[in-house]
């Protein structure tokens, strides 16, 4: 399969793409780094970036950003950003991408642990990571041509532990390694529609 | 306790009127009708709004807007007027309503059930109805004086049959009174961060 993978360079999109390319053509793409660039947080540069990867069979997004801040600190700017970036970045993927998709082809998201075990500060990760759920489930039944969506929601990673601990305390951490098998079961699985739980 | 009723005119805002009016004092709130107005999709309306309510005890939104549509005809601005509107409006009416709050004063927001069940056309409602159960559970555990914050989760109201029955063939409608009581449950009980599935 040919592979579009988004954040190939981070911490979690690097462990996907060792899970997957032995078995898949993968092309990595970034903000600034990889095959090909991206700022999913706009529109016209996701449509930019489709028009020179052209077709594609599988495309993961391992990638997102939201602002973290004590929930009295966030004004509507700072919601705003995770509802531009990491929400609608991944749903714009999906609506633009859907045009490049060959028949059957897999979009998996990226959400991840704070919407099921909140953490201080994560007001706008947690919205945001529910919202991509949510989207994913409903999306998946109005997809056409076989075309499927599911979501990857893991708990915080080992790799990212010397800049996370603090904010997850008492959490079990799980190799990215680990998380990238969910992607695999997305992508070369069959089913839509679900959020796959990692930790 | 003197409780904000936003929407209060509605189908579901006037079956909680009806259940809380005979304990409590309502202050009823809508677009147009009511006590006072306000457009949640608006921050500086929320603002004015609560410059002429004054402190409360309690706050319900039983309001907010999405846009229902083909997920093939959804555009950005769809998307977007659901995350302006249900989403921010009720993020904001808590971000901003907490300032007027009463120590231990409770916010229920209403989420509902397209996103537990996705149906055709509900790809926004879907992604706004989790981001705001998300949003609830994580903001809950950052709020200081005792404010508590929930959301009510109903499935499709008996009264709203005439309007919404092809969207959700096999659905088992509940009474907006029967949904009501879970605002009542909010409000007079104590539990937070809480989503209260009616149906
Ligand atoms: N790390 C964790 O513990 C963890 C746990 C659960 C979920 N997640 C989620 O997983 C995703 C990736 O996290 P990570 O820790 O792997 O991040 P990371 O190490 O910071 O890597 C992010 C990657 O995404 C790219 N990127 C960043 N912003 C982008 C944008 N606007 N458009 C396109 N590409 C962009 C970066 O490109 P460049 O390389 O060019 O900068 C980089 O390749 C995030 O959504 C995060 O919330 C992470
Ligand atoms: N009806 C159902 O079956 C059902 C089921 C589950 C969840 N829900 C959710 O429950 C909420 C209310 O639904 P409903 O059927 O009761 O609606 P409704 O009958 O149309 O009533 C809406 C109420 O909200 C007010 N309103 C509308 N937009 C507003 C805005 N931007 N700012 C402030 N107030 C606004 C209206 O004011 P005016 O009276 O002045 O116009 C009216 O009082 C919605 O979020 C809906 O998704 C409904």
């Amino acid at each position: 399969m040919k592979i579009l993978l988004i954040g190939a360079n981070g911490t979690l999109g690097s462990a996907i793409d060792r899970e997957l390319s032995a078995r898949h053509e993968i092309v990595c793409i970034g903000r600034k780094s990889g095959d090909f660039q991206v700022d999913i947080s706009n529109s016209a540069s996701i449509r930019a970036l489709f028009e020179q990867t052209g077709h594609f069979d599988a495309l993961i997004c391992a990638a997102g950003n939201v602002k973290f801040a004590a929930l009295s600190d966030m004004g509507e700017e700072d919601f705003a950003l995770g509802l531009q970036d990491k929400l609608m970045g991944q749903v714009n993927l999906l609506q633009i991408g859907r045009e490049f998709a060959n028949d059957g082809a897999s979009f998996t998201f990226t959400s991840g642990v704070i919407n099921r075990e909140p953490i201080r500060t994560g007001s706008s990760a947690a919205m945001v990571n529910a919202a991509v759920d949510g989207f994913v489930k409903a999306a998946a039944i109005e997809l056409p041509r076989g075309l499927r969506v599911n979501s990857v929601s893991p708990t915080v990673l080992i790799e990212a532990m010397d800049k996370y601990a603090p904010y997850f305390r008492g959490f079990k951490p799980v190799a990215a390694a680990e998380a990238a098998l969910a992607y695999a079961k997305s992508v070369e699985g069959l089913q839509t529609g679900q959020t796959y739980q990692v930790g």
